[in-house]
């Protein structure tokens, strides 16, 4: 099991990388300056990392948080039963509350759990999570990939202009990425000609990591302040939007990074498609519609300070929600690894779901 | 007329500044931070000061431009016709090749334009330039002043949350300011119990210096980014938004600072009212529409680069139109100092025109 490896994600640069039971990350906070691994080498580092985005996308989370409880079950599996379940269940909880929106995190926790409910020993609990966090990681490859190609057979024949907001590609989810994944492959088919990148504010995902990426894809595009989309989507002739999701409820609403809405409320306007990517494992069928979504309030800082420079006046007060929610009625079709859904979201995210529990992607 | 003084603005600070003749202006390039003066000596200081943004927002470039041909017309009084001619002519011309977008500021120039032409010799030449200047300063103040009463009376008695875009206070009109003047007149009757204020990316306006004039006035306000309005609107409960505008077509479509049509969008997803406000010399009748309208593109560095920080990733492109165009379908109500229009605008607005050309601002 140790010398078991995660597999390759973005091309030519690995996201989350497990080598010899241990666990690094690229770190995103310092993208796109400089290409930097840090190892999270125990469960306090992990949830820092998650904390601080320098890992972030939620089934990018949802995958380290995966591989951070794997190797704290093989750090504990000397222990005792009770030290080891006692100290896994401390981890469950402290790398569950990093970031309360992304549902990614909570089920990878609970895959992970489940898997080593029946282990006989220490050594077994390990290699079942272990096991388990690569098979989830090995998934959102394979899922990103389905995407990509159902995602890409959306768009026309003829070469486009495309929109995106916030970061989806391989860094956001340590496959080849969700909505961006869709783009790069639909660049590589010939099918886009540029694409408009929002910088989403405040963290600035899209002008610092998408841009960083497309360039490694060699995609051409243009980053954009999130408040220009509205009036460059006409000119610029805009044939379709593709964001990912951090949660779908269970009636398809959707929460995205913030900006995300003003974006639908901007396709639709002009008649755009708006198109959701987002692997199953973002559907929560707990939460019934947007608004029991929680959604997370960052610092104040996070939005009036960058690297140093202030970008507000001295004493001025911000909100900082991290997301925001779509409705699902401004959503054109939700694009998952099983299939493409579409109106009415309820019975279709159910039927991909169910069709998904006896596919290969089963477990 | 040399120890004429211009008038009043914001509560405690001058924005344009005419003293002894001479004219200088708030940098607002250096504000938050600090508040100093600089003198436009001459026209390419002004016409340098006006595209650097040390002087913005529609009115006070149209003012700033204005006292700026002025001094130039006292200048050459004593040249020969030929000379002062050329010389006020080339004036205009490169003063109102500046700004693309902002009406007032071709409409200023040709007023004073106007008002020398019947001049009998270079210092009678001077007085009406300069005298027309002060005039259009002190109107634009009785017209700001005109639009706070107008604005603020359509509000509700009770106190509610208001939401702005960019900045159009007292920093943008030489007066009490056309949107934000509004809502510091609603908040002082006691109708307004916080403003939420759009950053306004790239420039940060809002950010910078709404903020900055709310807290000079106490306002309570919050900071957010742009694209976290549209899911702000209805957890805050937001009552009615009022942006300014740059230029207003026959029509009424808006030009306005980029990221007022997504808002525009988001109050009519939530059956918020938009107002907008703005003095009667921002209506361009030769304009019929908003696709009629010139686009200001702006450098890119704007949106990339802040403050020495980088802000996208190395080699990343990067769109920076400066305003959008918000259909008039999406406006409320336009609030002029004459009255408060509302749809259909092309009456309206010709009708509001008609009443000022014989009402107390006439010339």
């Amino acid at each position: 099991m140790s010398n078991a490896r995660s597999p390759q994600s973005g091309d030519g640069y690995e996201v989350i990388r497990w080598r010899d039971g241990a666990l690094s990350i690229l770190d995103q906070t310092r993208l796109p300056w400089r290409t930097e691994y840090v190892a999270l080498a125990d469960v306090d580092v992990a949830c820092e990392a998650i904390r601080t985005l320098r890992v972030r996308g939620a089934p990018a989370i949802g995958i380290a948080a995966a591989y951070a409880l794997a190797q704290e079950a093989a750090r504990v599996a000397a222990e005792p039963l009770d030290v080891a379940r006692s100290a896994i269940e401390a981890a469950v909880r402290a790398l569950a509350s990093t970031r309360p929106t992304a549902v990614n995190l909570r089920w990878a926790l609970d895959r992970v759990q489940t898997a080593i409910e029946g282990a006989h020993d220490g050594l077994d609990r390990a290699r079942r999570a272990i096991e388990t966090a690569l098979e989830i990681h090995r998934e959102q490859v394979a899922a990103d990939a389905a995407m990509a190609t159902l995602g890409s057979a959306l768009l026309g024949p003829e070469r486009g202009v495309v929109i995106t907001h916030c970061n989806t590609g391989p860094l956001a989810t340590g496959g080849g990425g969700t909505a961006l994944g869709v783009i790069i492959e639909a660049h590589r088919r010939g099918m886009v000609e540029s694409v408009l990148v929002d910088e989403t504010r405040p963290r600035l995902q899209g002008a610092l990591l998408t841009s960083w990426e497309l360039q490694r894809h060699g995609v051409p595009h243009h980053v954009i302040a999130d408040g220009a989309a509205a009036s460059l989507i006409a000119p610029r002739k805009v044939v379709a939007a593709f964001v990912g999701a951090d949660r779908i409820a269970a009636n398809g609403d959707t929460a995205n990074k913030i900006g995300t809405f003003a974006l639908a409320l901007a396709c639709e306007y002009h008649d755009v498609p708006f198109y959701v990517v987002a692997p199953l494992s973002t559907v929560d069928f707990t939460t019934p519609n947007g608004p029991a979504i929680v959604i997370e309030d960052r610092a104040e800082d996070e939005l009036v300070a960058f690297e140093g420079a202030r970008l507000a006046a001295p004493g001025a007060r911000a909100l900082n929600p991290a997301f925001d929610v779509t409705p699902a009625s401004l959503i054109t079709a939700i694009v998952t690894e099983a299939a493409v859904l579409r109106h009415p979201y309820g019975p279709a995210l159910g039927g991909a779901l169910t069709s998904r529990a006896s596919g290969p992607h089963a477990r």
